[in-house]
């Protein structure tokens, strides 16, 4: 009989990003990440597929955490506003008390060629599942993928500034920075003003 | 000594997409593609380090059309008017002759994962330079970023219209169109006219 023992998936997050930072990536196997905190290689199986996915298991979360904040946003709001809702309801999924892990997440990430690709691969899922939700607010193509890809662009980077050592921000805050940053870009023009 | 026979890199193309497209990505092979067009598989060599990068040696000049759209636009041209001329740029790469054969190429990688990948990380290599592009002309962070990703996103839903069956209109004006549609998305808003 399996005995579940609850935090122990969190342990071996935990174990396994150490071990990436500390020794790399392609270095660690699966079983020491188990071993450093006194589990067997075959719990950590039963966690996790393969050591890959310590660092991709949240993406089902990540993604619907966005998708919630297009799917609750108030009817009439404009798209722009519910990409703003998106970014509020994925901020949420990553307080401050997360930004440490998300920075030794990403270090882990930004070294290995093979991780970067498969995150890049998480982010086009991400807009896929986003412009289907636009979509399914009644906006038309290409005004959905557009939102989405926007969306997506400017969490990607208030993300990297909200781990930026020093940085103390909200991600919250960060991202409706930069969401105004893209609204004075594209609404830019050398027409006069009115 | 080797003969450098002019068109056969075209022809080893032209053939290679035409496998693909029939026989499948991962059932053909090198050798398969060279003999369909009378040459062996050295030649092929000689011209792809592999059948992938049949699909991905262009690489280079895409990125620098787009490149080149930014460097040469007019030092005032305010970001998003450059954004506009890096489209214009980067769709004269893109002629209609060329449609078919994009829409061939387009088809392939549709079909296959790992393909996808290498083109996502292709399209993260274009935004890269573009934003470095944009950073040269003095604009500053996030603005570089939103610009180059606003472009790169714009262009690939341009494209993706463009190789649609029965499309007819230039890659220059869908991509033209589709930078109007991101420009009333993140300009509109619920707050009062002026």
């Amino acid at each position: 009989m399996v005995r579940w023992e609850p935090g122990t998936q969190e342990r071996l997050h935990r174990a396994a990003l150490e071990l990436f930072a500390t020794r790399g990536y392609e270095e660690t196997t699966a079983a020491e990440i188990a071993q450093s905190v006194g589990l067997t290689e075959r719990t950590f199986f039963r966690h996790f597929a393969d050591k890959r996915e310590v660092l991709f298991h949240g993406q089902q979360l990540f993604v619907q955490a966005f998708v919630e904040g297009v799917d609750t946003a108030p009817p009439a709001a404009a798209p722009i506003e519910v990409v703003a809702a998106a970014l509020r309801s994925a901020a949420a999924f990553f307080p401050d008390e997360r930004r440490s892990r998300s920075r030794a997440r990403q270090s882990v990430i930004d070294r290995n060629p093979a991780l970067q690709e498969r995150e890049l691969h998480k982010l086009a899922i991400l807009a896929t599942a986003l412009a289907e939700a636009f979509r399914a607010r009644g906006v038309g193509e290409p005004a959905a993928t557009l939102a989405a890809d926007s969306g997506v662009t400017v969490f990607m980077i208030a993300f990297t500034q909200w781990i930026r050592e020093g940085e103390e921000r909200s991600l919250s805050d960060i991202a409706a920075g930069v969401l105004g940053e893209l609204r004075a870009l594209t609404g830019g023009s050398s027409a006069p003003a009115a």
